[in-house]
């Protein structure tokens, strides 16, 4: 599949990453896809995909806090904004609908290959700056977008999943991440970003978090 | 003046802080309050104050991403999505009809005593934690609040400066923030956080952020 | 196993972290002690050991950073000191002795074990405070200290590697980070910090850590 | 007077900002130079600047914790250890020949000029990465070894203080920091690296950090 239309810097760091079709087309993908994924290894994903956005969120918010202009704090927070205020409630009525009430929810114990991911974009939102936490954001945001486009009218007992990220909300925000991120780099490093060695620092950032979300979806499939 | 009824942390900070009165009875305000504040340095100040809320929306974005609770999350984003969506264009607004436009405004030299204090509570938060970060923001926040509510009704050029913070909106706001910060103590140190050194380092870190605040209002006097 | 000397906090905290035994019993610590732990699987630990010491050595670093007195900052400083000038050259020599040559080691990938624990780390030093950083940083130090006891004198091909870690010296150093560490808890939470919800919180963190350890060993095992 | 040969990156900062001679020609220093700044000023400095040190070697044990090379943490770490070690016991020894016992130095209120600048260093380091902590510390580091070397055998009664900065042990220290800030520059953004708009921003953090330069200067002049 040629990448989605989600920006320069998405399609050359996507293409340096070694293990983005591994992500992708992980067979936790596949399985949700052919709607053969077993009910309890999608309810564990749920589980932990819940913690998982608490950390998101506070990595867009560590965004915010780091951005070099007034655009990209609007942007950052509106992300933050939408995440604890809306997503995480649905997330946790999605949940109650599958039978994880929120007090379960909430005692999710956050397995090794989520701690990784998180802690390994928060970290480099600390350690870095801006940019350094866009390319380790980005496989996650524009990935599911890439995934959502790919499994579109794959219909079955995970559609509506799917439908999310393929919809055309979801696209939205992918194109304008994308956006974000190319503007962010023009902004620090010039028209010619793409050939500073910042930026292969930053593609190894996006590789390494991609390889993290190989693990995210292994653990999906291993139930730990 | 008693203290306003912000929470019992408020209470006792602002009892410990020796320049608290120096900031909320600082000759700016009474100028304000009696309506006789040159207009020149009241424009030097709103300039001042929008550089300063761009780094206030930096602070609170921190906090969010140091949250320990959601609802800590919550009230976090909430607060930099208005500061930055509402309070910043509509700051952008009363400058432009008090003669400074946004390429003007864009422009401001932030002065000394801005980055004094914008800098000391964003590196309070980076180096300490959630609650370094809400004590270095309590003086201005509710600093804010309490000096509304004293001159409310002075009337005078200021009226609309005024009535701002003395309205129910910011004031609601006041009691919000004292609600966050208490909860925010007992969560980590427990019923008895009065008693902990923490506390005490803590209502050092609120003096400090107070000294700063007297020389935020001596900047706007001086008109450097 | 009794807890060793390093302290009051380690005692309580080694007591609750559930995975305490699996990490300093773990089966890689077994074959260790027994000597038959297959040659590749230690030269892949020590490959994957060396980068862990640089995002260690960056953590001792941070913690200088949010030191909260002189003698914090001068135990932190004296660590990152030892570890970049001293221990990092020395493993770069055991390595080389071992076949592994620097643009070997250099090369190394980390696994994903590895990341999971080090941004740990690192992530609970930014977003907390001073303690966070010690109470993730507390397994890893200590634990190897017990271990180290614990292995004294099992001979066989690791035993330098063991004696490096039961050695006067390196027992010294656990002696000194433990009260490091209870100092740093009374200095902030007052002398009853054992009956905190802040020092709850910090043994949850020392447990994910510990948790995370028992991953690195099994990186070992697996050799990924 | 032309720059020192502290690097390339020094040479550009230092031209393009506007306050350099403000800063390194500030009537402090050329009281210190003539031997007639008042003896009481000076010790208000030496206080105040002790204090300063404390958050110096903070902000260069953040330097070692964002590094991006082993050279750059090992740099980091030398300079913080030399500081924790040696510069601020002996700091404590001259303090105490001028009559400022330890416990009166450590009573010392941090003024507001020392909170402004060393404050400013650490935001921008957490904020930016290593590259923006070099900005910030540079105007220090560089100036005082410029400072040094103009005021070489000038006599008076504050020669010990001129010949520390003007002599061997101290250039070398800027010419080694001139070649790290070169070096780390040109790992980031390529050989091109002054062409970049992120060397634009540097600069601009340069001269801040300078105009907060000459704020510590005239805080030692004003006694406040």
């Amino acid at each position: 599949m040629s990448a989605p239309e989600y920006g320069r810097a998405f399609t050359l760091w996507r293409k340096a990453a070694p293990e983005w079709d591994a992500y992708t087309r992980h067979e936790f993908v596949e399985a949700l896809r052919r709607g053969d994924l077993p009910r309890q290894d999608f309810l564990h994903y749920l589980r932990q995909d819940y913690v998982f956005l608490i950390h998101f969120a506070r990595a867009w918010a560590l965004a915010a806090a780091k951005a070099g202009t007034l655009a990209e704090m609007q942007a950052a927070s509106a992300t933050v904004q939408a995440l604890v205020h809306h997503e995480m409630p649905l997330h946790v009525q999605v949940c109650a609908r599958a039978g994880i009430d929120a007090p379960a929810l909430e005692a999710t114990v956050e397995a090794p290959a989520n701690l990784a991911y998180t802690r390994y974009v928060l970290e480099a939102g600390y350690s870095g700056d801006f940019l350094d936490l866009m390319a380790a954001l980005a496989p996650c945001v524009l990935g599911y977008g890439e995934i959502g486009t790919r499994l579109a009218g794959s219909g079955g007992p995970y559609s509506d999943w799917i439908e999310t990220y393929a919809g055309a909300e979801y696209q939205a925000l992918c194109h304008d991440v994308g956006g974000l991120i190319d503007g962010a780099l023009a902004y620090r490093l010039g028209p010619d970003w793409a050939g500073s060695p910042r930026f292969d620092h930053l593609a190894q950032r996006f590789a390494t978090a991609t390889r993290l979300e190989v693990g995210f979806w292994q653990m999906g499939l291993d139930g730990a």
